[in-house]
């Protein structure tokens, strides 16, 4: 990486140092710091577009106010790169989301100045308005911190966030909530609105005027229908927003600011300055473009959301060749839903919001009647589902795992306790990389184990998931599909489908010294393992579960006759799920082998690749087979 | 109870008989429903006010809309008692609630005129779209059902009714929303605003008078300050559904109706009549009063929500004396909390919409700026207490074991992760009685004990749940105490706090034979049934766990060292709880007991008394005596 001289950033290593600046460095300082995140990305993949637009605000927040006494509150962290730059992590910048580097998003445990977590959308509100509450209880005036909460449009969706703001109003507090307002490109350019401290009076002329631009715009196909739905839901979103400004006369609730350009790093500074002294809750808006001072980004916001390497010159993102891999099972879902959805017009694909990194938009580009993106939004996702399946549809809802735990009280309540036929398709299940502590889905197997009703597998290879797909579909019952992130290991898993039996799993080596249960890709693993034992002279049997539940009480019959040494393996929370399934269903049938568990242990595990993660986890090749080996001699 | 003769109501079984009513039967039919409901209702204790505020308005649903091939989706279902006697559960009305008798609330495994379970507020909205947009996409136009979603107020505060409100105009459908508005009495005296079929075209004037309302009742003290929390939330609600209204014109959301007296069933029906075929999601806003028609009700509706037996004549409620049984864990909760928060200044109680059912307002009363009660809106309840104990707070967040299914996501993301200091009361924990299958809270356990950093307790009895109280206020780190519906079984419980030490259990009986562990309240049935077995000459230990986690390792030592035979005893699911635990702990020592695990088995539960369920589940005195001796003689 070439080191370019920064005038302005090589002065700054925290907030105090950027406060010491005049304010004529403040325009050069953003477009060096923007120079700085093309740099350091172009170079080690992360978030992109969303940082590139908030580095006014960024500065702006840092320069007017006292952090670390007072909050900043990020939503979704990947808006925040600019953020750890100017809090002390300026070197470190270019370890971002590596194994024991820092984390791609805020968190308290790396730096006072990371207010409060933010992985999961839609929490800054609550969480801000529970710190402004506290401040204002329990310290005099002058010491009350100012606590900001900063979050984009697409967390609108997120019922907590409405939960949040309707809330604001019930208890004294002085939070100061930013809207990031990006997804709207379309308002961008509707002219240079700059008024600010003027409180809109009727929202109803401003969203006349977003209306009649949208239709302009479609009109000419600027913008596309698949655009339509996030859009209207936006509006939806922003005007529940905007009509509390009624409530500055009455008292009732937020007072509305805006919108301000989120560009002009000078009339953000003076804004803040102007507003950070008022009494009450109160909201600014303001308008950034995703992606903001490199050209590729602003033209095309979703590609270049997370790019992976890039010509920084050029523009050209630097895919590596992967045709030789085995396809992402992400792939292997989408197309899979496209062709059974093309031969069942009662399946429909429902997404909270990750259409492309699902890959539902394959099939919604075919049937878009029958997809539905919901936004931010799993519990409304699940529920909505359920309704669908009602009426005789087979939904397959696809929801990361992480975030289904959004969605669990649907999933048991709406779902599993109607047996409604709703197919719940977790991606990214298991240990997900460099996302890191707020997105490896691996509650899933533990949390929906003992809820009565589900049926929940998980498949060890690209056939598996597509086959897994089509069964679920001819179920008639809550399913629980859940597969990683990541590539499969076939070359060719365009096959046709087959229907494979609900509960039962195969053996898929034999062997007489242990027996290594499995579930889901991981199994991939074992299989080596065993390999690798057997060259040692230890013979074990594989046996790959398929399902969690119903259990295969014929399978763990064979395995409690025959075998006095089990192990389990697992890409989930080593407490309560397959380990736990096999130890109980072995006590309750007077089994006593010894049983050794792979997964994951008892703690929040943080980034990496997978491969690193694994490794500390201790269910990588290597570890699998150290279990055997130990197993074998008793140990 | 008296049998009177009901000119009309004899004459439906179904609501094709309501159907070929003549319009003028509709009032005198509707008091004949009400009559009947206060009959039955005096005798036998349910949800009373919320039914009689809805008489009219489901004889009008089901009057003008074909059921069950139109769908009626209730939010919340205790207010759905006149339309189980409308369809088919007349004469089996005086069962509700008991073992083997209807459901309390609605279901769709009891009638197919049940189109969604409502036992969790706030999914209507979500379920109904789903059923709309199914029918919408598979029927012809005119084989389309209809859907309604009725809900009140209350479930308009709840995050999942927003996210179904914002996704309503992102596909076509002819959904129609009835939002029953109850809470505000004080609107009620605003006059017979009885237009309708009118689109308002400023909600600005409509909330000038509300607030006109409000702080004219307030000047009088007609309503007191701890009501206006939720009357300013349900204001913000309100306002954010009646902007939507501009989204007519713009063809964007939800076209808005109202609001209407929903005690005039003829003016309802008129509206259904001109409103059922327009296209496109719509809102009628409706007003009634809840407890209408039974005076006591009328005027004191919280106390009338679920009142108990009653004198239907004088209305004096017929409290049985209870001076001689002990107290609520409820109470203890209450009254413990209050005399913590007298010390420490750091306490703060949260309760998401229940501070009587939970005892939070004890606290309330005394210090009601340290208390907040933040509607239906579990998410933003766990997420807001984590932005209090990040300031440093020590808040105590209750919140029904079977509701924090709602804010899993919270617990893990926002407080586990970080450490953070809450202590999550889990109140109504295990089986609940009468409520039943939407409300027993037997998940927690097995949901929570895979999530790193939690410390989670169950006390056995009154001392314990003070103790664990002030332990965890102690703690600074987040703590999940969790304890059931219902009494304790000590007379005196007013002693000093005590510390107890995190992550052990103790040794309450010893004994030669088997080792008996439990966890929580049920450990007294445990210590009755080993009585009992003793005098059969069995001899067994009591060790209560008081903490699933972390467990008491040097106590399962102890007990793997000294007993082949163990038996554990939990009021949660039996895949993944208590049980589970010590199966692990074992199998990871090296110990092989038999072990015969107690606990709710891999289904749902109805509703009945909790003795009737504890029965049903095995889970009673006989039934873990039976375990004792099974076990003893190997079986």
């Amino acid at each position: 990486m070439e080191i370019l001289e920064n005038k302005w950033l090589d002065r700054i290593d925290y907030p105090t140092d950027l406060r010491a600046l005049p304010p004529e460095a403040l325009v050069p300082l953003c477009a060096e710091l923007r120079q700085y995140i093309i740099d350091v990305l172009s170079e080690n993949p992360g978030h992109f577009a969303s940082s590139l637009g908030t580095v006014e605000l960024t500065v702006a927040l840092h320069y007017v106010f006292n952090t670390p006494f007072d909050r900043i509150v990020w939503d979704v962290g990947h808006q925040a790169y600019t953020h750890k730059i100017l809090t002390g992590r300026k070197a470190l910048f270019p370890t971002l989301r590596k194994w024991n580097g820092i984390s791609g998003f805020p968190n308290p445990e790396e730096s006072e100045y990371d207010a409060f977590i933010a992985g999961h959308a839609s929490n800054s509100i609550s969480a801000a308005l529970g710190m402004a509450v506290a401040s204002r209880l329990k310290d005099s005036a002058e010491d009350e911190h100012q606590v900001i909460a900063v979050l984009g449009d697409g967390s609108m969706t997120g019922g907590l966030a409405y939960e949040g703001l309707n809330n604001t109003s019930s208890n004294p507090n002085n939070l100061l909530i930013i809207l990031n307002d990006n997804n709207m490109a379309i308002d961008h350019n509707v002219g240079g609105i700059s008024e600010y401290l003027v409180d809109i009076t009727t929202s109803h002329a401003y969203n006349k005027m977003r209306y009649d631009v949208y239709r302009a715009l479609r009109k000419f196909n600027i913008i596309t229908e698949d655009r339509r739905a996030s859009i209207l839901r936006f509006n939806n979103s922003l005007k529940a927003l905007l009509t509390n400004q009624h409530n500055l006369f009455e008292g009732l609730s937020i007072r509305y600011f805006g919108p301000v350009d989120g560009h002009d790093v000078h009339q953000l500074v003076r804004v803040l300055k102007d507003i950070r002294h008022l009494k009450g809750p109160k909201l600014l808006h303001i308008r950034t473009v995703k992606g903001k001072g490199f050209k590729p980004a602003e033209e095309s916001a979703t590609e270049w959301h997370a790019p992976g390497k890039f010509n920084k010159t050029t523009g050209v993102r630097l895919c590596s060749d992967n045709s030789d891999l085995p396809s992402l099972y992400q792939d292997v879902f989408g197309n899979s839903l496209l062709e059974l959805a093309r031969e069942d017009k009662r399946i429909v694909g429902i997404t909270p919001a990750m259409p492309t990194g699902c890959s539902l938009s394959i099939m919604m580009k075919e049937i878009p009647e029958r997809t539905f993106d919901v936004g931010i939004a799993e519990s409304h996702a699940v529920t909505f589902s359920a309704g669908l399946a009602k009426e005789g549809l087979v939904p397959f809802c696809n929801i990361y795992s992480s975030f289904m735990q959004r969605a669990y009280d649907q999933i048991i309540h709406d779902v599993a306790m109607q047996r409604l036929p709703v197919i719940f398709c977790l991606d990214r299940a298991g240990l997900v990389g460099e996302d890191g502590v707020t997105h490896h889905g691996y509650f899933d197997l533990c949390a929906l184990r003992s809820v009565p009703n589900l049926t929940i597998a998980s498949p060890i290879n690209e056939l598996d998931l597509r086959n897994l797909m089509y069964t679920a579909s001819q179920f008639n019952g809550p399913f629980v599909l859940r597969y990683p992130r990541g590539r499969g290991v076939l070359k060719d898993w365009r096959k046709p489908f087959e229907k494979m039996p609900v509960g039962k799993g195969r053996k898929l080596a034999d062997g007489k010294d242990i027996a290594v249960l499995s579930i889901g890709h991981i199994g991939n693993y074992v299989a080596k393992a065993i390999e690798q034992a057997k060259e040692k002279g230890v013979e074990c049997a594989h046996y790959d579960m398929i399902f969690l539940k119903p259990l295969d009480e014929e399978l763990l019959m064979e395995v409690g006759r025959n075998y006095s040494k089990i192990i389990t393996v697992e890409n989930g929370m080593i407490s309560g799920g397959l380990g736990s399934a096999v130890l109980e269903f072995m006590s309750d049938r007077g089994f006593s082998p010894k049983i050794r568990r792979i997964g994951i242990p008892d703690q929040f595990v943080q980034h990496g690749t997978i491969a690193d993660l694994e490794r500390f986890c201790k269910m990588d090749v290597p570890s699998i087979l150290e279990a055997i080996m130990l197993i074998k001699e008793d140990k």
